[in-house]
């Protein structure tokens, strides 16, 4: 971000530049903690101590500009406790990077560091970023095509649960995105009072003027976790499922929570924020408080990370310029055309029902069901999004509380995602008036599901003069059957005659 | 109907009646063959001998005036080959009939006759009509449920594949519909000459002029041979699969053989007229073309049997007067409501693709899938249709040629009909909002369909201080599993948490 991107997207105007500078090269405060550097896309994070009087999250103001050469990124720093002021930042350039603080308290103004932010390693390849306007990428071009589960209220359920989760998700490779609300849940399964809450709670009463660090730091370590293991943490900021008035604050305490979240989490590069869960489904909100909510997180987010709405029956208006992507409930996939064209922004089914067996009917479709919805979508040029449900004894449902999966999907989405998709990485672009759905790269890869058609015989099209090798793929059961020879231009290929088939076409190396 | 009916219905004014009816008493021609008696909705039939010059399709004219008491219907009779001419009607109601014919030619003027109708017997409960504005049923009241199948060109393939077709249709008891051509067909798995034309034929030229009663002859036989198992001939009058010019004859000849079939073949009582098959894709003939087959057939058809059209891409207008029902290619069964709405007309989805293994995707769907179809559409209170396509070596496909059924979903359409449909033999209705898609007989049967839903319990709304007794129907294993107890307001049901499940509820007698 420019330092004139900066200032348009809400931070105050700078001082002037050559003076910063200055300061910064000479200051450098000693009641601070300041790392000497940091990985390229990794989290800076700089700590202040300073007692300060009165309220700290309503009196006290705390801020950062973050330089590299011209560059100006203004950052929001965040009260955490006691007399603890952080700042965060994630460098998205490598090289010599300075801040100076910006605050109403001399205590926290005008503290200057320095730091060297050094090339990405491992599995760190940046945030996630729209890619090839239907598609997505991380920030180094690793292409990330997303299959997304939803743990909405994981990170209310105590150590051992939430451990149970992060293990869960290890083993079973499936998902590499996950949909979580930062408020506790009140609902159906879920009717516990959560261990932390997001504000100083007297009784049943919030202190809206007061956010809780404790509940956000218990919060940032499972976002660091899901990092950790490669998983987008897509944050829900506002649901309707409440008990404890979290749905209903007052304007200037929504837009404190949401610049207090935006400052402490905005640094974790796997972070994307979705304004609401099912938005139409607020009685205290309309539709002009989450044009607001947007605009609050797009002007306080130095990243501009991902940003998305979630809707029950009506659709936010997702050409806005403030979404980045259109997250869709509904299950009917034959939509997608519509809404790529519409929109030209990635779509992700992010709610296309649960695989399950409770009696809500979002809930409870089988998981050969589940799995076909990821094939659709899939070879509608969109995304899928999983959720499981099956009834215990303890009500410990995924889709909620997380846990274990009990289900039969997860291990067909993960074969979708690492094996079937081999080659297609950078992700699948409809092919028009295909005889049956069926997603491309055009020239190298070529997958096409069948669905409830179970041909003995096809016939498909494909480039002349490009050889491929063709495989028969049965998305339940788990098998390629690579077919012999190989294949251009009109191809007639032998089925099993069985339902729920796909074939793939790659380009032979 | 009525004289003044079948006036505006398009006969010809008539002579006084009284004079009429004076002549049927007195003269009974001795060239004729003249039934005493016939049942009530049965098939009564003159046969005439009378040399005619010329061509006696185009040179003579020949009909009659069919009383009882004051009412009188204007029946068109036929020429049969040689010096044979036939009239052919099938009463209404029971008592002494007269009638008298009227031919421009002397020989077959003025001939006159008597015949008692006896009330209907065995299996014979009349034609179909439309019943409860969605629904059929016989003329006698007995309720009728279309369960159509499709053999398009079945009579058209010899003795031994005919009388096999047969066979099938009675041991399958799945079927009391048959959508069926009167024309040969030329299409893929089609590419064989019939053993008969419908017109005289030199070389691979038609004489619209000359109708071949050898033609029809044979293909009453087999009407006739559907009406002895209770199963209706939905016969399509054109349709564009065509190889010898039937899909585009001169307007005349169109109408000259609309006339002739209606009556050969309006008598039977179980006779449907459908317009055509796909009527859109005629490549001669238009929407107006449709619209005058339409008054043609009603306003020569003194019965006015059931008459519909059947489309590919664009539906015809259902709404128009002449049209009975709503005939559909589609497989969305949410649309049913809207249509319902629409036409107040009874909805047969006759084509919803075919279970099958061809490479044509509107001829491979699963048993499985065939099998949902019917209940989708039972659920949403419309009808379901179904066809055959599987491979094989002589490529005789039950869709077209008839034969033998090789599929699963024709024993689960039977058990549909026969077993779950107990008590709901008068049709059902859709329920509004309902949480599963459900339709009812209200007050005394309840039938829901979970589709992929796999719910292990579910709560159902019934009529409070009435008693009903629950199942669970698993359409596919063909199994209803009745609940202990009996219900009345909200039940909550156990269900077994497996998809493609059903739920009854019948009131206890």
């Amino acid at each position: 971000m420019t330092r004139r991107e900066a200032i348009l997207a809400g931070a105050a105007p700078l001082a002037p530049l050559a003076g910063q500078a200055q300061t910064s090269q000479t200051q450098i405060s000693q009641a601070v903690t300041l790392p000497r550097q940091v990985e390229k896309w990794g989290l800076y994070e700089a700590a202040f101590t300073a007692p300060v009087p009165g309220n700290p999250f309503t009196e006290t103001s705390f801020s950062a500009e973050f330089r590299q050469q011209n560059r100006v990124l203004e950052v929001g720093g965040f009260h955490d406790g006691d007399n603890t002021w952080r700042l965060r930042f994630s460098p998205d350039a490598e090289g010599e990077w300075t801040f100076t603080t910006r605050s109403n308290r001399a205590e926290l103004n005008g503290k200057t560091g320095r730091f060297v932010a050094i090339p990405a390693a491992g599995n760190n390849h940046g945030p996630v970023v729209v890619n090839n306007t239907w598609h997505f990428a991380y920030a180094d071009g690793t292409p990330y095509l997303p299959f997304g589960t939803t743990c909405y209220a994981w990170t209310h359920q105590g150590e051992t649960l939430e451990t149970q989760t992060l293990g869960t998700l290890r083993t079973s490779r499936a998902f590499n995105k996950m949909r979580m609300c930062v408020f506790p849940k009140w609902y159906t399964y879920n009717r516990a009072e959560p261990p932390l809450y997001p504000f100083e709670r007297n009784g049943t009463e919030n202190d809206y003027t007061r956010l809780n660090p404790k509940f956000f730091q218990h919060l940032e370590t499972r976002v660091g976790q899901l990092r950790d293991l490669g998983i987008e943490a897509d944050l829900i900021l506002f649901h309707p499922y409440d008990n404890w008035g979290f749905a209903k604050m007052p304007a200037e305490a929504d837009e404190r929570y949401l610049r207090y979240v935006v400052a402490r989490l905005g640094a974790y590069r796997n972070v994307w924020w979705s304004m609401a869960n099912e938005w139409d489904l607020f009685r205290n909100k309309n539709l002009a408080d989450f044009d607001r909510y947007f605009r609050v997180v797009q002007t306080s987010d130095p990243y501009q990370r991902m940003r998305s709405i979630h809707h029950s029956k009506v659709m936010y208006d997702h050409g806005k310029p403030a979404v980045t992507h259109v997250s869709i409930q509904d299950d009917d996939f034959t939509k997608t055309q519509g809404w790529r064209e519409a929109f030209h922004k990635p779509v992700i089914y992010d709610e296309c029902k649960y695989e399950g067996n409770i009696t809500q009917r979002w809930g409870n479709i089988s998981a050969r069901e589940m799995t076909r919805r990821f094939w659709l979508a899939m070879v509608e040029g969109a995304y899928g999004g999983h959720g499981e449900t099956y009834l215990n004894p303890e009500e410990v449902l995924w889709w909620s509380k997380g846990g274990t999966l009990h289900g039969e999907s997860a291990p067909r989405i993960a074969f979708l995602r690492h094996e079937v998709l081999r080659g297609a990485e950078a992700g699948l672009t409809p092919i028009p008036n295909a005889y049956y759905p069926g997603a491309a790269r055009t020239g190298e890869y070529y997958l096409y599901f069948l669905d409830y058609h179970q041909p003995v015989e096809q016939e498909f099209t494909l480039p002349e003069k490009v050889k491929f090798q063709a495989d028969v793929i049965d998305p339940w059961k788990m098998t390629i059957t690579p077919v012999a020879g190989t294949h251009s231009g009109k191809v007639k290929l032998a089925l099993p005659g069985l339902p729920f088939q796909a074939v793939r076409f790659r380009k032979v190396a």
